[in-house]
């Protein structure tokens, strides 16, 4: 229904200025809604396509086992929780769910938030303040530029992946506390964190060292244990590791795990754990039977890893520059946003459902496709995208 | 598992000399663990409790048509969205809610968010920057603080309630745009919001209102449609209105409403939006039929005010002062935060659960016991609240 005339506002007519300015500039974001779907594949609009977009790495959000465990869930819990985590909201399966990720992940203690972002909102400014200073990476996810801006920190970031401009900026560093923060697969890269030389110089600074496990986590490493498996790190009670729960592990949600000190701070002080409603136990009871089949899933996993080594290699001989990416994340770099949103579109129309990902996500002029596997793929399927870009590079 | 030795760096030195101060302010968080329950009785450490802790003001989280609602949505869906909104997590049961929740509240359009603290991060700092200038009311919850402190724009605080002061301030303000933004019912004391006169300021300083109804959407006002209804509000294309759906919907997550130019902006700008996985299908599916329950739950809402004015008549003889609110939120004013944890171990002890509030949830020197009431409790139950209060006070 349209804005009735009375919208002469000044506020109204300010926001619809910018959107059409968004619009000019080749910025505007689509939202399609999936009449159905089952990964990989998803009928928008009566067209079935096969999605190279989500990030449920192992296909599990549509697992069986996990919508039983949901089902069982909702039965014996209820739908929601109705209060915080600290009031009465935290139930049986929370508690059983935190348990499992600290045990998963190799930490003393493991927290649940509501969300990766919500997780990092509340670390980073339950960790530091004014007085204190963040180290950032260039590329971090959105959620860890808002927590350093919502901390009061000074904000210090280096150059992508760069451990000498980091450690250049710890050395001049007068800061009471210091936190490095960083994305370990980088969202829109699909590269690594140099995380060895990241925990290197937090020893050596005696910093804080916050590790984004959104994409390594369920993927990388013996048995998906993430990315600091994934580089045999030791545990280190300096690592405040966050990982998620909407992506490889099929549901929602995230948790940070830590030291027994750390996570009692964070239950304690964390704003966003503490003044939110709990997650739905119906959740918990599901991400449970997530951590098995996570646990379990070396042969997912390593179908994940052939099909990234076959889309990978088919690509390089387009015109188009391929990242150092050897995780389920593969960018292919063109630069102009209507350049970009044009190839997504003629792969939209063979049936080819690949985000095109423009600024302010990406740096300017670094508009990408942004082609995601996941173990549920086909080597048909990854084999007819590889046609369609040589064909369309 | 205790932390190792190791952890003598002064980064686990300073938290745990914190936590520490924390404990001798009596200032601990104290979390439970529910083994069980069934609103409004909870098992604790193998103990029955009657809980006056939920949020769950319509006892909808356990009803059994939104758990087989739940469950089919996850046989259908499955567990996860997999994605953002705005690259393939955006499903038909999402798309389905938002268009129920604006024509449930009489707006054009409604977006959803994973939980009102990130709905509210989103909208403010979508709408305001530097430049901008904000005007809370000092009691609005932590989302709302937070989300004026991302925001980067101009905080001008006003006491509780207090019109004048606010119009003051707007008159004062020579920001480019302003924006001012109030809890509809305010989490800690239960009173509302003058929301009338609000709007009547909104309109002459040419401000933006957003309304954040937490404790209001399916409570208050005909069918449950929140405070704006209670108050018999004209649809203004000015307010921003959030509802959340983890508390009197019985789920999780949250929604805004507005114009169809705000709700195209907020989908296109706020971060918290687009940079993060879209909740689970399941969910939106056990909210559609919540939305129904709340729409036909007169008798519920009718015993809950029942409920309430029996409790607020019980305690007027107690020495502890109440707040006028004719909410299901229903506060015990102690003051020292010692004594508030007192009475609510007492309370406790005799099988009565009530969420004891202090600093910094609630300002310095008004720790409370902060009672919530739900449509399931019985007169019975609450007359046993009564009666240990009277006893202890």
């Amino acid at each position: 229904m349209p804005d009735t005339p009375a919208l002469q506002s000044s506020l109204h007519a300010e926001l619809a200025a910018q959107l059409d300015q968004l619009a000019t500039d080749g910025l505007t974001r689509r939202r399609r809604t999936l009449d159905s779907c089952c990964q990989p594949l998803a009928v928008v609009d009566g067209r079935e396509l096969i999605s190279f977009c989500s990030n449920d790495y192992l296909g599990l959000a549509s697992d069986a086992g996990l919508i039983e465990a949901a089902c069982a869930g909702a039965r014996r819990w209820g739908v929601g929780s109705g209060a915080s985590h600290l009031v009465s909201g935290h139930l049986l399966p929370h508690q059983a769910l935190e348990e499992r990720l600290a045990e998963f992940t190799g930490f003393p203690r493991a927290l649940l938030f509501s969300t990766g972002y919500m997780a990092n909102l509340g670390i980073v400014a339950a960790l530091a303040g004014r007085g204190d200073a963040v180290f950032a990476d260039k590329l971090n996810h959105a959620s860890l530029i808002d927590a350093v801006r919502l901390s009061g920190a000074e904000s210090r970031r280096y150059a992508h992946g760069d451990l000498v401009a980091l450690e250049r900026l710890l050395a001049a560093s007068s800061a009471r506390r210091k936190l490095i923060l960083t994305d370990a697969v980088f969202s829109m890269d699909g590269d690594l964190a140099p995380l060895p030389g990241l925990l290197e110089l937090a020893e050596r600074f005696d910093a804080w060292l916050l590790v984004d496990d959104a994409h390594g986590f369920g993927v990388l490493g013996a048995q998906g244990r993430g990315s600091l498996a994934h580089f045999d790190l030791p545990s280190s009670e300096r690592i405040v590791y966050m990982g998620t729960l909407g992506k490889a592990a099929g549901g929602s949600g995230a948790f940070v795990a830590g030291s027994q000190t750390l996570i009692e701070w964070l239950l304690q002080r964390a704003r966003t754990y503490i003044f939110t409603t709990a997650s739905s136990p119906l959740m918990a009871c599901a991400l449970l039977a997530s951590l098995d089949l996570i646990e379990a899933g070396d042969a997912r996993r390593e179908h994940l890893r052939q099909l990234t080594g076959r889309l990978h290699a088919g690509l390089a001989a387009t015109r188009w520059r391929l990242l150092a990416s050897s995780t389920a994340i593969q960018p292919v770099m063109i630069g102009d946003n209507h350049e970009t949103l044009a190839v997504a579109d003629a792969l939209y129309e063979r049936g080819l459902w690949v985000a095109a990902i423009r600024p302010p996500t990406v740096p300017k002029g670094s508009a990408r496709l942004r082609i995601s596997l996941t173990a549920a793929h086909s080597f048909e399927q990854v084999d007819k995208l590889v046609a369609a870009l040589r064909e369309l590079a």
